[in-house]
């Protein structure tokens, strides 16, 4: 298949590339760099299967030639209000790509008749008030609150994925995914997998806002790609929860990464300063991913951690 | 003040353009007519102060000369499935209308450093589970469902007019408009209060679908606008509710209408056809609206009914 990917030169995007490839399809990545990083896909550069087009997809989208699939991953994606690539320093970009961009985004599948993936978030729940999340869970956004331009976006972009589904017999999926680490996860991300890393590496006590007890759950990025690239070929049109469904506190988390780096620093605690509206709790229920694609997330934390913090060691 | 009306030619529009004329403003409306109608405005042609261009705001707003007011009220509005003039039947044109429309009015707005006013809806909050509903709920919106097109696309309508407040600095308002009825409705509109005028002039029985019991407020028109004029030029950026708070069931709303029209032939209750996720109950607290405002609806119920099926046996 010849594969467009719209923010490939992402975290996940650039992850899903090399995946594709290995897979003897062709990629076309779309992407303008404002959070994502040339580097991460420069060692594809020159290869007869894959091309780079640095441009916004808010704007428009043009591919010369046939286009097979189109994923639709671009956007800013971390919550930290301090990262120059969280949202909520491009409140606006944020917003155009889940809108305008899936709108361009939607348009390439439908000319070409393509198949289409949209990666959604478990922000679409926000602050949940159901545990774990569900499919079917409406959500708990604050509609006019400062994370809902990346929330109330890619609900939009959900909405709009289905409304193609439904009146234009598109052939659309949608990935709700939770939180994901990795190798080429910004070292400034301003979220808690890479804040920690770089601070254990560093020798420094590893920062805890609040009391460490709010709880995440982290997918390994080949896990999630994985999911991803079946979701692709699936005959599911509704969405589809993928995440690591193995649910820790902060502090676990922490006390984790100090061990295997080796870390003495040690943990500081400081008065809770997250994001307005940052959950408590987010665990996924990926009962339907289970059963539709035969899909669970295989590699542990353990394991990932250290793969993730071989890649940060490199690039510190 | 001169004003640009998005969707000036639909039910609220042109009531709003008579009130803005009569308060010597001039009025610019832009409107495709695909649910607006141009009846709605054909009084006001010829007129120095008031001019209109048919045209699509999700493609492009351009408006020779300065503008002071931006009110972006271009949308398709009626969940009924069946109806030529309901989202259900337009879906891409609502999802774009509340996206790229808005993010064009939104520029337009900038560009003039002119006040903007977005009409969102009730529909925000989805089937609510609160009642009745503040402006704090967060709604209970199933994100990928047939009426999500509406929903979700004023969802994020709102979350990109706040996102314009905050990081242009625009003076934006948001209405969150519930129900309303009066003269120049659509008499096949679908809602419940034309079907049932149209019917009791027709000497027919009233539909009901299920038992009735299902409960709606209904608020005057003219009530309506009064209070989207006094948020025109409140300070107040964060959402408002207005409508009116008087609830009651669907069943004694059409004895209220066979009452005024002195229609005999009763009820006819059908199998539930309501448009699926239709919710069972919705109400304002306009708790917010009294006190910023000083504006609460004036008009009751059986006069408001009564200037409406005068107007419809008009145009009957």
């Amino acid at each position: 298949m010849r594969i467009l990917i719209t923010g490939g030169a992402g975290f996940v995007g650039s992850h899903l590339c090399d995946r594709l490839l290995k897979e003897m399809h062709e990629v076309i990545v779309v992407d303008n760099l404002i959070t994502g990083d040339i580097n991460n896909i420069s060692h594809l550069a020159g290869r007869d299967d894959f091309s780079f087009v640095k441009y916004d997809v808010s704007n428009f989208i043009f591919v010369p030639g046939k286009v097979d699939a189109v994923m639709h991953l671009a956007s800013p994606a971390s919550p930290n209000p301090t990262s120059p690539y969280g949202y909520p320093q491009l409140p606006i970009q944020t917003l155009k790509v889940g809108s305008l961009g899936t709108h361009n985004a939607l348009g390439v599948a439908r000319v070409h008749e393509a198949v289409f993936l949209l990666a959604s978030t478990s922000e679409i729940y926000g602050d949940p008030q159901e545990h774990p999340q569900k499919e079917s869970y409406y959500g708990h956004v604050d509609i006019v609150g400062p994370r809902s331009v990346y929330d109330e976006a890619k609900r939009f972009a959900e909405s709009i994925t289905m409304a193609y589904h439904r009146y234009h017999d598109l052939d659309t999926h949608i990935a709700r995914i939770f939180n994901t680490f990795g190798p080429r996860m910004r070292l400034d991300d301003g979220r808690a997998i890479p804040n920690f890393i770089v601070q254990a590496l560093k020798g420094k006590p590893l920062t805890i806002y609040g009391d460490g007890s709010q709880t995440r759950s982290f997918c390994y990025i080949d896990d999630l790609v994985e999911g991803l690239y079946l979701l692709l070929q699936s005959d599911e049109n509704y969405p589809v929860n993928l995440g690591n469904p193995q649910e820790m506190s902060i502090l676990v988390l922490a006390e984790e990464i100090n061990r295997i780096v080796g870390n003495k620093a040690g943990i500081r605690r400081v008065p809770d300063g997250r994001a307005p509206s940052d959950p408590q709790q987010r665990q996924p229920d990926i009962t339907r991913a289970k059963s539709i694609l035969n899909w669970e997330p295989k590699v542990d934390l353990e394991t990932g951690l250290k793969l993730t913090i071989e890649d940060f060691e490199k690039r510190l």
